[in-house]
């Protein structure tokens, strides 16, 4: 037996290179070339019978790199040419035996009074090589890159500490971008898992990937996956600053929130969500909800208000935390901490107030040019989601929108990110620019491997639809080149223009296994005879072999074929 | 060993009392009294510590009935009583090995020149017990369910000749309605999978069922179906005829797609698809689409069309096909033959004639007291959706719109009960009145038992998304109980309010298998010192000890607290 058909256990879960092959068999990496010696990375689809190839936007990044090495630092050479950075001494302290030599790196901040960040060139009229590698990811002009960022409607996560990502861009006139989130909480799963599941994630299709990790080796969970990530990571820091006072959020201090800041800073952190729209007054407002409050930093920050009986430090800070920001061009993601748990609480007056307080913060942050986007909801029903958009449009004044959702239902755990694809769909479509993925396992525990999947591939198809629904110029070839397969019965070209092809191929030999069903003008749904792309391709062979015939006809009957009648009336 | 866990393997396939109690196990039937001695079921979900249980709608039908028996004949006294019908004498012929005599039924029809229809009597004025039937399991007015009917604006599929099913409504004024499609075909399946099929989609809440059969043994499969289900039944005429002729279209006549039509008009068939809008002159307008006609029916005719040169016996005879349904109580699903099969195709000019032609024929239907709904398509991008539902609205005078979807990309083969509940929740809210299931398996094979549950599922989820879109009285009592159990860590009734409690429960206890943890407040995602929600109830409290503090403090400082600003502002 010379093949050995690599199952699940035996698989090396960090091999990156294999997982792409098997989720893609007739793909491949190929590159646009650009300015700068860019080189844009996409997915091309191989196709049969000399059909053209369709390359699609691609995030799994580079393949073939050991996780203990992390990846090539693609941006350096831009981030150093730019003079405006400077090397942060050694820090001292004992190097952790978590953290293997090959991920250690030297630390960069801006020099004094800089600002170093994608807004900042935006409006000084610099079109960055972030913005030119976007831009051909895009299929867009540099200066529309530019032109968005500048303006505060588009964000470049991009931390000058990770060298490693591949430039992309959050914001409504691009395609609308999915973030997965992983991480460890104290109940459950490793550094490695962690890892697995981001460059699972970026597989399938993650744009950016939270790292939520709340459980022990936080730091060095982070630092394994930002080395190893192509793509921007966000996190929550007051969850780590949280772990430093021992859990106890009337204990967590402006001082030890923004050294975590700067520790995450250092290691290369794209976005910090920061809830410091949660004000003091706005937390009775939560007082008759159905479900209170549900997000995590939320509730801390409101118990800490309350404990304190005055305003977060994240909110009398505020000024501060964007000075930090701004040496390391590091994004706010704004939290909506207040956002509703439950289709009973959504658009309430407590979700509302934090809304326009987001918007305030927002227009903060960008006086001291620091790129920022607003989280929003949760859990909306349908006929109230479009007001979301249209408050945050005009209260945040066009700043990106990333919504975790929203659920539209509560009545299915087990299925939210059924229930949620809805309405991030939806929400996309109207302008939201990212989609926070929802797993099957919301609310009831932690996603591992395949829930991963199943929460970027539906969320990979809601963002699709948007784009189709937005017009994205590149959105329909690829409906297109996969409907012109299936109706030639190109059975495996239809497979592989497929999000997941392996998925769809095994779907396809449950019923006929058989080699000759690929080539099949049937499938097992109808059969030969009640197959009606068949008969429609019959049909049309027969309609153009009549045409000569049928025209004589029509000319000779005065033109007026097509007149029969109902017999009866 | 005394407790023997059942599994998938050794379950009795037909056993539905089994399957009711392994799907909710903490659900009971109940019943709600009405007049003429109606009870109609629903399902108890049986909540914790004193919380009061919650009623939901139940398609399950009544459990405990042997397959070769067939169900009770609920509705016979109702047809009966009304003397309009009258039995059809026996047809001879060798009665069929595959149907057990227990399954053996005297067939009814109008007497001549009666109509029979529940459209009928609504015109009347006449309350019917199954509009009050309906009154009671939609928690409506028994006049409006009338006067929904008389108008048109809504439909009761009950075939005279089905008298074991538990009436039901589809009408915009009502509950969203979710359809599963079964059926065996050339390539595949049996009688008994199609039934266990049947009885599996209506546990998990189908509200229609059609057998789109086009395999062997086609009369056996339906007779069984239709004896076994508590739902409507519908059917593609066309299928049956086709299979007569040996499956050549351009020999299908009038004669013996008639006979089929009273053929299954005397098993029970409650709702007939008929594609009689496919014009001739329209068939053209396909030839440049990306993909042609993707219905079989459509097809079909198309094909016939073409051959002959003529239009189809079912529009030159449809007031022939009129006449036969009043006479059984048969509503038309006109069916959409020329809907687009890919996004390019979407809202084009084929489709939009066949449904203005749709509306002529539910004008004609209508004038013979035929009740009648039609057939939309398909795959739709989200920004074309509503305009499908308002040209509907509009040319068919508000005849309820019975949707395939739609599917909002054409990408996901293999995930397509995901793309399609997209569009299908957001139709669902613009006013379609059922929505026809996509199962994972849509495109690539026919749906086994995982799949046919995983599309209803994922319909179940639209349907109630848009109910609560459409504000439906009933729909958000359901959310909320979940949400408040949810947020007072009543685990077991979170799960047990579930869609899929069983599926639900697993997934918790993927992380947390030990039952302390169903009384725990936290779960695996966050951890005991991130729960929100945990945070939020003691912040609560907290806050409710503190407001007699507060509110002296508040007084003392003239009224003024909650005014802190930022810092640096």
């Amino acid at each position: 037996m010379a093949t050995v058909t690599q199952t699940r256990d035996s698989r090396n879960p960090l091999d990156l290179a294999s997982d792409y092959g098997d989720a893609f068999p007739s793909s491949r990496k190929a590159y646009v070339e650009g300015p700068h010696g860019i080189r844009v990375p996409m997915r091309e689809i191989g196709l049969s019978d000399g059909h053209p190839p369709l390359r699609v936007y691609d995030t799994s990044g580079p393949g073939g790199v050991d996780v203990r090495a992390g990846l090539p630092a693609l941006r350096e050479p831009w981030i150093r040419s730019r003079s405006d950075v400077e090397e942060v001494g050694d820090r001292g302290g004992d190097r952790s035996q978590l953290i293997p030599e090959g991920l250690e790196r030297t630390r960069l901040r801006a020099r004094p009074g800089a600002a170093v960040t994608q807004m900042h060139y935006a409006r000084q009229g610099e079109i960055t090589p972030e913005m030119e590698f976007i831009a051909l990811r895009e299929g867009v002009m540099a200066e529309l890159v530019r032109d968005e960022v500048a303006r505060g409607r588009a964000i470049i996560p991009a931390n000058i500490n990770h060298p490693e990502l591949e430039p992309m861009i959050i914001g409504r006139a691009f395609k609308v971008k999915v973030n997965a989130n992983i991480g460890n909480s104290a109940v459950t799963s490793s550094i490695e898992e962690e890892v697995d599941k981001l460059r699972w994630g970026t597989l399938w299709g993650a744009d950016t990937v939270m790292d939520l990790s709340t459980g022990k080796n936080i730091h060095e969970t982070r630092e394994w996956i930002i080395r190893n990530s192509p793509v921007p990571i966000g996190t929550v820091p007051i969850y780590q600053a949280l772990e430093k006072v021992g859990g106890v959020p009337e204990e967590l201090t402006w001082e030890s929130y923004r050294d975590t800041l700067i520790e995450q800073a250092e290691q290369g952190v794209d976005y910090f969500t920061v809830h410091a729209g949660v004000l003091l007054r706005y937390i009775p407002l939560t007082a008759n909800r159905v479900t209170g409050i549900v997000s995590r930093g939320g509730s801390i920050i409101g118990k800490w208000c309350l404990a304190h009986h005055q305003e977060s430090f994240l909110y009398t800070h505020f000024r501060e935390i964007c000075e930090i920001m701004r040496a390391y061009d590091i994004s706010f993601s704004l939290g909506d901490g207040l956002r509703p748990g439950s289709i009973a609480d959504a658009n309430d007056e407590a979700q509302f107030a934090e809304l326009k307080t987001q918007g305030e913060l927002t227009r903060i942050a960008w006086a001291y040019d620091v790129q920022t986007m607003n989280e929003g909801p949760g859990h909306v029903p349908m006929h109230l989601i479009r007001e979301n958009m249209e408050k945050q449009l005009e209260w945040c004044e066009e700043a990106p929108f990333y919504t975790l959702g929203p659920l539209t239902t509560d009545i299915a755990p087990g299925y939210d990110h059924i229930t949620s694809a809805i309405g991030a769909a939806q929400i996309g479509w109207y302008g939201t620019a990212m989609l926070c993925y929802v797993t099957p396992k919301e609310h009831l525990g932690l996603p591992d491997r395949d829930d991963v999947k199943q929460g970027v591939i539906a969320y990979r198809i809601a963002a699709h639809a948007a784009d189709l629904a937005k017009g994205h110029p590149r959105a329909q070839e690829w409906d297109d080149a996969l409907s012109k397969a299936r109706f030639e019965f190109r059975w495996r070209d239809q497979f592989n223009l497929s999000l997941d092809p392996q998925t769809a191929l095994e779907f396809h030999d449950e019923t006929l296994p058989a080699e000759g069903a690929k080539i099949a003008h049937f499938c097992s749904m109808c059969g030969p005879k009640f197959c009606s792309m068949k008969i429609t391709q019959e049909l049309r062979a027969a309609a153009q072999a009549g045409m000569a015939e049928k025209s004589r006809e029509f000319r000779e009957r005065g033109g007026e074929i097509y007149v029969e009648e109902v017999q009866s009336r």
